[in-house]
Protein backbone atom coordinates (compact mmCIF):
# COMPACT_ATOMS: atom_id res chain seq x y z
CA UNK A 1 0.00 0.00 0.00
CA UNK A 2 1.56 3.05 -0.97
CA UNK A 3 0.68 5.22 2.26
CA UNK A 4 1.84 2.46 4.36
CA UNK A 5 4.94 4.28 4.38
CA UNK A 6 6.99 6.97 6.26
CA UNK A 7 5.07 10.30 5.52
CA UNK A 8 8.12 12.26 4.64
CA UNK A 9 8.79 9.37 1.98
CA UNK A 10 5.43 9.66 0.57
CA UNK A 11 5.87 13.83 0.50
CA UNK A 12 9.58 13.23 -1.75
CA UNK A 13 7.95 10.12 -3.60
CA UNK A 14 5.20 12.18 -4.66
CA UNK A 15 7.70 14.95 -4.90
CA UNK A 16 9.78 13.01 -7.70
CA UNK A 17 8.82 12.70 -11.38
CA UNK A 18 7.83 8.97 -11.16
CA UNK A 19 4.15 9.15 -12.48
CA UNK A 20 2.81 7.37 -9.52
CA UNK A 21 1.69 8.63 -7.12
CA UNK A 22 0.69 11.39 -8.67
CA UNK A 23 -2.23 14.16 -8.53
CA UNK A 24 -4.94 11.33 -8.04
CA UNK A 25 -3.45 9.59 -5.22
CA UNK A 26 -2.67 13.22 -3.84
CA UNK A 27 -5.91 14.06 -3.89
CA UNK A 28 -7.23 10.39 -2.09
CA UNK A 29 -5.06 11.39 0.62
CA UNK A 30 -6.19 14.92 0.80
CA UNK A 31 -9.57 13.39 1.12
CA UNK A 32 -8.25 11.37 3.77
CA UNK A 33 -7.11 13.84 6.05
CA UNK A 34 -10.28 15.52 5.22
CA UNK A 35 -12.17 12.54 6.93
CA UNK A 36 -9.35 12.52 9.36
CA UNK A 37 -10.81 16.65 10.52
CA UNK A 38 -14.23 14.97 10.83
CA UNK A 39 -13.35 12.28 13.02
CA UNK A 40 -11.84 14.16 15.17
CA UNK A 41 -14.77 16.29 15.39
CA UNK A 42 -16.95 13.37 15.93
CA UNK A 43 -14.36 11.79 18.45
CA UNK A 44 -14.47 15.03 20.49
CA UNK A 45 -18.22 15.10 20.35
CA UNK A 46 -19.35 12.00 21.10
CA UNK A 47 -20.09 10.32 24.99
CA UNK A 48 -20.68 14.57 25.98
CA UNK A 49 -23.69 15.15 27.58
CA UNK A 50 -24.21 18.50 25.67
CA UNK A 51 -24.38 16.65 22.76
CA UNK A 52 -26.69 13.57 23.70
CA UNK A 53 -29.18 14.72 21.31
CA UNK A 54 -27.42 13.94 18.61
CA UNK A 55 -25.23 11.12 19.93
CA UNK A 56 -26.98 8.84 17.20
CA UNK A 57 -25.97 10.77 14.18
CA UNK A 58 -22.77 11.23 15.46
CA UNK A 59 -22.03 7.42 16.03
CA UNK A 60 -23.47 7.39 12.02
CA UNK A 61 -20.92 10.28 11.07
CA UNK A 62 -17.50 8.08 12.69
CA UNK A 63 -18.99 4.69 11.32
CA UNK A 64 -19.56 6.87 8.09
CA UNK A 65 -16.26 8.38 7.95
CA UNK A 66 -14.04 5.63 8.99
CA UNK A 67 -15.30 3.66 5.87
CA UNK A 68 -14.96 6.30 3.35
CA UNK A 69 -11.02 7.02 5.14
CA UNK A 70 -10.14 3.58 4.46
CA UNK A 71 -11.57 3.48 1.34
CA UNK A 72 -9.43 6.77 -0.17
CA UNK A 73 -6.11 4.97 1.28
CA UNK A 74 -6.98 2.26 -1.07
CA UNK A 75 -7.82 4.80 -3.63
CA UNK A 76 -4.47 5.79 -3.31
CA UNK A 77 -3.26 2.40 -5.05
CA UNK A 78 -6.15 2.08 -7.44
CA UNK A 79 -5.19 5.09 -8.98
CA UNK A 80 -1.81 4.36 -9.70
CA UNK A 81 -2.95 0.68 -10.54
CA UNK A 82 -5.12 2.46 -13.01
CA UNK A 83 -3.02 4.52 -14.51
CA UNK A 84 -1.07 1.53 -15.29
CA UNK A 85 -2.55 0.62 -19.33
CA UNK A 86 -2.47 4.25 -19.93
CA UNK A 87 0.99 4.32 -19.35
CA UNK A 88 1.62 0.94 -21.57
CA UNK A 89 -0.63 2.12 -24.08
CA UNK A 90 1.48 5.54 -24.72
CA UNK A 91 4.16 2.91 -25.70
CA UNK A 92 2.57 1.12 -28.73
CA UNK A 93 4.06 2.09 -31.86
CA UNK A 94 1.76 3.62 -34.65
CA UNK A 95 4.17 3.28 -37.96
CA UNK A 96 0.95 2.16 -40.32
CA UNK A 97 -2.53 2.57 -40.21
CA UNK A 98 -3.70 -0.82 -38.83
CA UNK A 99 -1.17 0.25 -35.60
CA UNK A 100 -3.12 3.56 -35.16
CA UNK A 101 -5.99 2.01 -35.35
CA UNK A 102 -5.04 -0.54 -32.66
CA UNK A 103 -3.02 2.11 -30.65
CA UNK A 104 -6.47 4.65 -30.62
CA UNK A 105 -8.66 1.86 -29.16
CA UNK A 106 -6.69 0.84 -26.70
CA UNK A 107 -5.97 4.32 -25.58
CA UNK A 108 -9.17 4.93 -25.58
CA UNK A 109 -10.65 2.32 -23.04
CA UNK A 110 -7.11 3.04 -20.93
CA UNK A 111 -8.28 6.44 -20.93
CA UNK A 112 -11.35 5.08 -19.55
CA UNK A 113 -9.75 3.55 -16.81
CA UNK A 114 -7.54 6.10 -15.59
CA UNK A 115 -10.14 8.22 -14.96
CA UNK A 116 -12.37 5.67 -12.93
CA UNK A 117 -10.19 6.17 -9.79
CA UNK A 118 -10.90 9.99 -9.92
CA UNK A 119 -14.40 9.77 -10.02
CA UNK A 120 -14.54 7.39 -7.08
CA UNK A 121 -11.96 9.74 -4.75
CA UNK A 122 -14.45 12.31 -5.90
CA UNK A 123 -17.79 9.71 -4.80
CA UNK A 124 -15.80 9.03 -1.68
CA UNK A 125 -15.32 12.46 -0.57
CA UNK A 126 -18.50 13.54 -1.39
CA UNK A 127 -19.87 11.10 1.25
CA UNK A 128 -17.20 12.79 3.93
CA UNK A 129 -18.45 16.50 3.50
CA UNK A 130 -22.25 15.67 3.68
CA UNK A 131 -20.99 14.03 7.15
CA UNK A 132 -18.42 17.77 7.87
CA UNK A 133 -21.49 20.02 7.05
CA UNK A 134 -23.89 17.93 9.94
CA UNK A 135 -20.23 18.15 12.31
CA UNK A 136 -20.18 21.77 11.94
CA UNK A 137 -23.67 22.57 12.71
CA UNK A 138 -23.87 20.10 15.36
CA UNK A 139 -20.92 18.72 16.60
CA UNK A 140 -18.35 20.26 19.60
CA UNK A 141 -18.05 24.12 19.18
CA UNK A 142 -14.05 23.43 20.76
CA UNK A 143 -13.36 21.74 17.22
CA UNK A 144 -15.15 24.33 15.17
CA UNK A 145 -12.50 25.33 13.11
CA UNK A 146 -11.50 21.51 12.02
CA UNK A 147 -14.71 20.84 10.45
CA UNK A 148 -13.60 24.03 8.40
CA UNK A 149 -10.60 22.76 7.77
CA UNK A 150 -11.66 19.99 6.46
CA UNK A 151 -14.45 21.31 4.38
CA UNK A 152 -11.58 23.17 2.71
CA UNK A 153 -9.33 20.17 2.37
CA UNK A 154 -12.29 17.89 0.93
CA UNK A 155 -13.39 20.22 -1.90
CA UNK A 156 -9.59 21.29 -2.80
CA UNK A 157 -9.27 17.63 -3.28
CA UNK A 158 -12.64 16.72 -5.25
CA UNK A 159 -11.64 19.77 -7.38
CA UNK A 160 -7.68 18.46 -7.59
CA UNK A 161 -9.36 14.90 -8.39
CA UNK A 162 -11.66 16.19 -10.89
CA UNK A 163 -8.59 17.41 -13.09
CA UNK A 164 -7.50 14.01 -13.23
CA UNK A 165 -10.48 12.95 -15.16
CA UNK A 166 -10.34 16.02 -17.24
CA UNK A 167 -6.82 15.39 -18.25
CA UNK A 168 -7.73 11.77 -19.35
CA UNK A 169 -10.90 12.79 -20.86
CA UNK A 170 -9.37 15.70 -22.99
CA UNK A 171 -7.42 12.94 -25.22
CA UNK A 172 -10.77 10.76 -25.56
CA UNK A 173 -12.41 10.34 -29.00
CA UNK A 174 -15.40 8.90 -28.36
CA UNK A 175 -17.56 12.86 -27.49
CA UNK A 176 -20.29 10.92 -25.59
CA UNK A 177 -18.25 9.32 -23.28
CA UNK A 178 -16.01 12.07 -22.59
CA UNK A 179 -19.02 14.29 -21.96
CA UNK A 180 -20.80 12.04 -20.01
CA UNK A 181 -17.84 11.51 -17.68
CA UNK A 182 -17.22 15.55 -17.36
CA UNK A 183 -20.78 15.67 -16.74
CA UNK A 184 -20.22 13.67 -13.31
CA UNK A 185 -17.30 14.92 -12.34
CA UNK A 186 -19.01 18.70 -12.62
CA UNK A 187 -22.39 17.63 -10.89
CA UNK A 188 -20.07 16.36 -8.11
CA UNK A 189 -17.89 19.32 -8.26
CA UNK A 190 -20.86 21.47 -8.27
CA UNK A 191 -22.13 19.66 -4.83
CA UNK A 192 -18.72 19.94 -3.26
CA UNK A 193 -18.57 24.11 -3.71
CA UNK A 194 -22.11 23.86 -2.44
CA UNK A 195 -21.61 22.30 0.92
CA UNK A 196 -17.68 23.85 1.18
CA UNK A 197 -19.57 27.51 1.16
CA UNK A 198 -21.97 26.46 3.43
CA UNK A 199 -19.41 25.08 6.28
CA UNK A 200 -17.06 27.53 5.59
CA UNK A 201 -19.37 30.19 5.82
CA UNK A 202 -20.69 28.83 9.23
CA UNK A 203 -17.33 28.64 10.50
CA UNK A 204 -16.02 31.91 9.36
CA UNK A 205 -18.77 33.91 11.28
CA UNK A 206 -19.04 31.72 13.72
CA UNK A 207 -15.07 32.84 14.43
CA UNK A 208 -14.63 36.02 12.92
CA UNK A 209 -18.36 37.62 13.43
CA UNK A 210 -18.87 40.61 11.28
CA UNK A 211 -15.69 42.21 11.38
CA UNK B 1 8.88 14.60 14.17
CA UNK B 2 5.35 14.19 13.50
CA UNK B 3 5.33 13.61 9.94
CA UNK B 4 8.34 10.93 10.73
CA UNK B 5 5.88 8.29 11.02
CA UNK B 6 3.78 5.51 8.71
CA UNK B 7 1.11 8.20 6.86
CA UNK B 8 -1.60 6.02 7.83
CA UNK B 9 -0.64 6.31 11.39
CA UNK B 10 -0.30 10.04 11.36
CA UNK B 11 -4.02 9.66 9.64
CA UNK B 12 -5.29 8.02 12.32
CA UNK B 13 -3.29 10.46 14.86
CA UNK B 14 -4.89 13.22 13.28
CA UNK B 15 -8.54 11.37 13.77
CA UNK B 16 -8.12 10.68 17.25
CA UNK B 17 -9.42 13.70 19.94
CA UNK B 18 -5.94 14.61 20.75
CA UNK B 19 -5.66 17.88 20.82
CA UNK B 20 -2.35 17.79 18.40
CA UNK B 21 -1.60 17.47 15.65
CA UNK B 22 -4.82 19.35 15.16
CA UNK B 23 -6.41 21.76 11.78
CA UNK B 24 -2.91 23.76 11.91
CA UNK B 25 -0.59 20.61 11.71
CA UNK B 26 -2.78 18.59 8.44
CA UNK B 27 -2.94 22.59 6.99
CA UNK B 28 1.07 22.46 7.47
CA UNK B 29 0.66 19.12 6.28
CA UNK B 30 -1.45 19.93 2.89
CA UNK B 31 0.97 22.52 2.02
CA UNK B 32 3.86 20.18 2.05
CA UNK B 33 1.66 18.04 -0.26
CA UNK B 34 1.11 21.35 -2.44
CA UNK B 35 5.10 21.92 -2.65
CA UNK B 36 5.32 18.26 -3.72
CA UNK B 37 3.08 19.05 -6.71
CA UNK B 38 5.30 21.76 -7.54
CA UNK B 39 8.26 19.90 -7.19
CA UNK B 40 6.83 17.15 -9.28
CA UNK B 41 6.02 19.48 -12.10
CA UNK B 42 9.48 21.31 -12.00
CA UNK B 43 11.16 17.75 -11.72
CA UNK B 44 9.30 16.76 -15.18
CA UNK B 45 10.51 19.92 -16.84
CA UNK B 46 14.26 20.72 -15.58
CA UNK B 47 16.26 19.24 -18.44
CA UNK B 48 14.33 19.15 -21.27
CA UNK B 49 15.63 20.60 -24.45
CA UNK B 50 11.61 22.19 -24.95
CA UNK B 51 12.02 24.14 -22.06
CA UNK B 52 15.64 25.05 -21.51
CA UNK B 53 14.90 28.66 -21.68
CA UNK B 54 13.73 28.86 -18.66
CA UNK B 55 16.02 26.27 -17.08
CA UNK B 56 17.31 28.78 -15.18
CA UNK B 57 14.14 29.75 -13.19
CA UNK B 58 13.39 25.64 -12.88
CA UNK B 59 16.40 25.02 -10.61
CA UNK B 60 15.37 28.22 -8.37
CA UNK B 61 11.65 26.74 -8.13
CA UNK B 62 13.74 23.08 -7.50
CA UNK B 63 15.37 24.93 -4.84
CA UNK B 64 12.61 27.23 -3.26
CA UNK B 65 9.64 24.50 -3.56
CA UNK B 66 12.69 22.12 -2.08
CA UNK B 67 12.63 24.92 0.90
CA UNK B 68 9.61 25.14 1.95
CA UNK B 69 8.59 21.77 1.98
CA UNK B 70 10.93 21.23 4.63
CA UNK B 71 9.81 24.32 6.56
CA UNK B 72 6.21 23.15 6.31
CA UNK B 73 7.50 19.70 7.21
CA UNK B 74 8.83 21.26 10.63
CA UNK B 75 5.76 23.29 11.27
CA UNK B 76 3.74 20.39 12.31
CA UNK B 77 6.27 20.16 14.90
CA UNK B 78 6.09 23.79 15.61
CA UNK B 79 2.04 23.87 15.55
CA UNK B 80 1.63 21.01 18.46
CA UNK B 81 4.36 22.47 20.09
CA UNK B 82 3.14 26.20 20.19
CA UNK B 83 -0.30 24.94 21.46
CA UNK B 84 1.58 23.69 24.38
CA UNK B 85 0.97 27.20 26.18
CA UNK B 86 -2.31 27.75 25.74
CA UNK B 87 -3.30 24.15 27.18
CA UNK B 88 -1.09 25.23 29.93
CA UNK B 89 -2.93 28.15 30.47
CA UNK B 90 -6.77 26.90 29.90
CA UNK B 91 -5.97 25.12 33.29
CA UNK B 92 -4.96 27.51 35.28
CA UNK B 93 -7.26 28.71 38.22
CA UNK B 94 -9.64 31.81 38.34
CA UNK B 95 -10.61 31.54 42.01
CA UNK B 96 -9.85 34.80 43.53
CA UNK B 97 -9.84 38.26 41.67
CA UNK B 98 -5.74 38.17 41.28
CA UNK B 99 -5.75 34.51 39.75
CA UNK B 100 -8.60 35.90 37.21
CA UNK B 101 -6.28 38.57 36.21
CA UNK B 102 -3.26 36.40 36.26
CA UNK B 103 -4.83 33.81 33.80
CA UNK B 104 -6.21 36.37 31.60
CA UNK B 105 -2.61 38.10 30.64
CA UNK B 106 -1.10 34.63 30.11
CA UNK B 107 -3.91 33.31 27.74
CA UNK B 108 -3.36 36.37 25.75
CA UNK B 109 0.30 35.42 25.58
CA UNK B 110 -0.70 32.19 24.84
CA UNK B 111 -2.73 32.92 22.56
CA UNK B 112 -0.81 35.38 20.30
CA UNK B 113 2.19 32.01 20.40
CA UNK B 114 -0.59 29.82 19.36
CA UNK B 115 -1.69 31.80 15.96
CA UNK B 116 2.53 31.91 15.16
CA UNK B 117 2.71 28.88 13.52
CA UNK B 118 -0.49 28.95 11.65
CA UNK B 119 1.14 32.50 10.36
CA UNK B 120 4.22 31.36 9.67
CA UNK B 121 2.16 28.01 7.38
CA UNK B 122 0.77 30.40 5.64
CA UNK B 123 3.81 32.83 4.76
CA UNK B 124 5.59 29.47 3.18
CA UNK B 125 2.26 28.15 1.79
CA UNK B 126 2.04 31.46 -0.28
CA UNK B 127 6.15 31.06 -1.52
CA UNK B 128 4.75 27.44 -2.50
CA UNK B 129 2.26 28.98 -4.59
CA UNK B 130 4.39 31.93 -6.53
CA UNK B 131 6.43 28.89 -7.88
CA UNK B 132 2.99 26.76 -8.93
CA UNK B 133 2.09 29.95 -10.89
CA UNK B 134 5.25 29.76 -12.56
CA UNK B 135 5.43 26.17 -13.20
CA UNK B 136 1.84 26.23 -14.28
CA UNK B 137 2.40 28.78 -17.05
CA UNK B 138 6.02 27.59 -18.07
CA UNK B 139 6.46 24.09 -17.09
CA UNK B 140 5.96 20.67 -19.03
CA UNK B 141 2.99 20.40 -20.42
CA UNK B 142 2.27 16.81 -19.67
CA UNK B 143 2.04 18.05 -15.69
CA UNK B 144 -0.38 20.73 -16.28
CA UNK B 145 -2.83 18.83 -14.00
CA UNK B 146 -0.13 18.63 -11.20
CA UNK B 147 0.05 22.23 -11.58
CA UNK B 148 -3.28 22.71 -10.65
CA UNK B 149 -3.57 20.00 -7.97
CA UNK B 150 -0.97 21.93 -5.77
CA UNK B 151 -2.51 25.40 -6.36
CA UNK B 152 -5.69 23.87 -5.18
CA UNK B 153 -4.17 22.30 -1.96
CA UNK B 154 -2.05 25.49 -1.35
CA UNK B 155 -4.79 27.28 -0.95
CA UNK B 156 -6.71 25.38 1.05
CA UNK B 157 -4.07 24.72 3.24
CA UNK B 158 -4.07 28.50 3.85
CA UNK B 159 -7.62 28.87 4.26
CA UNK B 160 -6.95 26.30 6.68
CA UNK B 161 -4.69 27.53 8.50
CA UNK B 162 -6.00 31.09 8.64
CA UNK B 163 -8.98 29.17 10.83
CA UNK B 164 -6.28 28.38 13.21
CA UNK B 165 -5.48 32.09 13.48
CA UNK B 166 -8.89 33.23 13.73
CA UNK B 167 -9.85 30.53 16.66
CA UNK B 168 -7.01 31.91 18.77
CA UNK B 169 -7.54 35.65 18.08
CA UNK B 170 -11.57 35.52 18.49
CA UNK B 171 -10.47 34.79 22.21
CA UNK B 172 -7.87 37.54 22.70
CA UNK B 173 -8.82 40.43 24.95
CA UNK B 174 -6.36 43.16 22.85
CA UNK B 175 -8.20 44.28 20.08
CA UNK B 176 -5.43 45.64 17.93
CA UNK B 177 -3.05 42.74 18.63
CA UNK B 178 -6.30 40.68 17.24
CA UNK B 179 -6.59 43.19 14.34
CA UNK B 180 -3.29 43.30 13.45
CA UNK B 181 -2.83 39.51 13.29
CA UNK B 182 -6.59 38.68 11.40
CA UNK B 183 -5.00 41.71 9.35
CA UNK B 184 -1.97 39.65 8.67
CA UNK B 185 -4.15 36.51 7.60
CA UNK B 186 -6.37 38.20 5.56
CA UNK B 187 -4.00 39.54 3.26
CA UNK B 188 -1.86 36.34 2.45
CA UNK B 189 -5.86 34.94 2.11
CA UNK B 190 -6.16 37.63 -0.57
CA UNK B 191 -3.31 36.98 -2.50
CA UNK B 192 -3.68 33.10 -2.30
CA UNK B 193 -7.12 33.21 -3.30
CA UNK B 194 -5.84 35.33 -6.43
CA UNK B 195 -2.60 33.29 -7.10
CA UNK B 196 -5.22 30.14 -6.80
CA UNK B 197 -7.70 31.46 -9.70
CA UNK B 198 -5.16 32.37 -11.78
CA UNK B 199 -3.51 29.17 -12.03
CA UNK B 200 -6.82 26.63 -12.07
CA UNK B 201 -8.45 28.98 -14.58
CA UNK B 202 -5.57 28.36 -16.71
CA UNK B 203 -5.43 24.75 -15.82
CA UNK B 204 -9.19 24.39 -16.16
CA UNK B 205 -8.86 26.20 -19.39
CA UNK B 206 -6.51 23.77 -20.96
CA UNK B 207 -8.10 20.71 -20.39
CA UNK B 208 -11.62 21.49 -21.06
CA UNK B 209 -11.33 24.44 -23.05
CA UNK B 210 -14.85 26.35 -24.25
CA UNK B 211 -17.04 23.22 -23.50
Amino acid sequence: MILDRNTIEFIELLSSKEPTPGGGGAAATVGALAAAMGLMVANLTTGKKKYEEVEHQVQEALHCLTREQKRLIELVDEDAKGFLPLAKAYKLPKNTKEEEKIKEEVMEEALFTASQAPLAIMASILKVMEQLKFLGENGSTLAISDAGVGALFAESAMKASSLNVFINTKMMKKEAVRKELNKQADQMIEKAQKLKEEIYGTVLKNLKGDQ
